[in-house]
């Protein structure tokens, strides 16, 4: 894998996460779904989190959480119960365990719900809940891999500069040399305008009358404030810590 | 909900299923996935049914197979460990349970992998499987709501008619009567072309460098062949089996 077809694997990821949300927005917010009980034995998890974590549960069995850009919203997870061979695709990473965005990924989704969905409580916490895990899996997948790959690969393109920027990091508290050192600002907006034209596209024959649509602004800003901002986040956190 | 309401359900389930179809289709076939072990002690479920039963097993804790049209692949299930309360739509179901159609939804779905995805077994299993699963719900859904729903609603309309067909078939074990009732030429046909026209739609900007375009006709035969006969066939079962 070369810088040019990880960006390719991110493009490729764009139909898919405007497709998940559009799904999502089909139903109601089902704001139920996510709210934490108080009682007396402490603040309970929510529903979607008690769903994720079974589901969780279930995919580490099955080894999803050997590829690196499989990241987890729960710990501690199972050790996979077949012999799975997982062969991540080079470049082979330096410290992948060091990016965990899962939290903030999963905190601003949820900000994003009541945005695109028609408020209301549809009850059917279940297919909502579906929705929601297809969302948040697809949308960490894409900024992991982004944050994980994308910044191996420039690493690789100049060590020494990468190294440098690092300790200077370390040694400053200031990370924003490696951050100038990752952003490609003409990229970023492209993207986000990319995104918007696609999510318009997407649509343009929907029948409104028995499909709900989503505006293509909340998709690009999701885009902008959400995935390419933690992607970014990622790589710096990644760059970072890689062990020199 | 009445019969105009229920077919605008199926309906918007339509970019659903096609979107479902294409993101399945950006993955190799993993037919590894699918295989069945022979071994000493029998033949061993596939990946792809393993995963699947896990999965049903969380969701009906969950309670999701408490609606009428969330038919499982996989038998027995756990009862729901939490106070679920689904209050399905009107109209009231009368015996839904004569009615799963999981079996085959399943084979002709993978009858269908390989024409849409790409020869070749990429080794992430995980990722294919839980498209797989994501697709396999969306078309049980669609299917089993259709074959519920539509029937009941088209037996409200006349029941006394469908009593006689449903007897005379139980008399002559000959269904055709039933199924002259439920068909509709017109209508399937209009909503086939409906879907080829969509499948080109939602992917007439893809950029086929970097995704992989799907044959809109490979989706409409589907949803010939699959979805709309399949509908039917629930329909014909449901009323064939409506206690009188």
């Amino acid at each position: 894998m070369n810088l040019e077809n990880a960006i390719d694997t991110l493009r490729s990821q764009e139909e898919t996460i405007i497709g998940v949300l559009i799904e999502r927005a089909q139903l109601t917010t089902n704001q139920g779904a996510y709210r934490r009980e108080q009682s007396e034995e402490g603040l309970h998890s929510s529903l979607l989190e008690q769903w994720l974590f079974q589901h969780e549960r279930i995919e580490a069995l099955f080894g999803r959480f050997l590829s690196p850009e499989e990241k987890s919203f729960h710990a501690p997870l199972p050790d996979p119960m077949l012999e799975v061979t997982v062969r991540p695709p080079s470049p082979e990473l330096v410290g992948p365990e060091n990016v965990n965005l899962s939290g903030e990924i999963r905190d601003r989704y949820l900000q994003l719900v009541p945005k695109i969905c028609p408020n209301g409580d549809g009850q059917r916490y279940d297919l909502s809940i579906e929705r929601d895990v297809i969302a948040l899996k697809a949308i960490s997948r894409r900024i992991h891999f982004g944050a994980l790959y994308v910044a191996e690969l420039k690493y690789r393109e100049d060590p020494d500069t990468f190294d440098r920027a690092a300790r200077e990091a370390a040694e400053s508290g200031d990370r924003s040399g490696l951050e100038r050192m990752v952003t490609r600002a003409d990229v970023e907006s492209e993207l986000v305008e990319r995104v918007r034209i696609k999510a318009g596209q997407l649509q343009e024959h929907t029948d409104g009358r028995i499909r709900r649509l989503v505006d293509p602004d909340e998709i690009a800003e999701f885009y902008e404030k959400t995935i390419v901002r933690l992607t970014k986040e990622g790589e710096i956190l990644y760059l970072f810590n890689r062990p020199r």
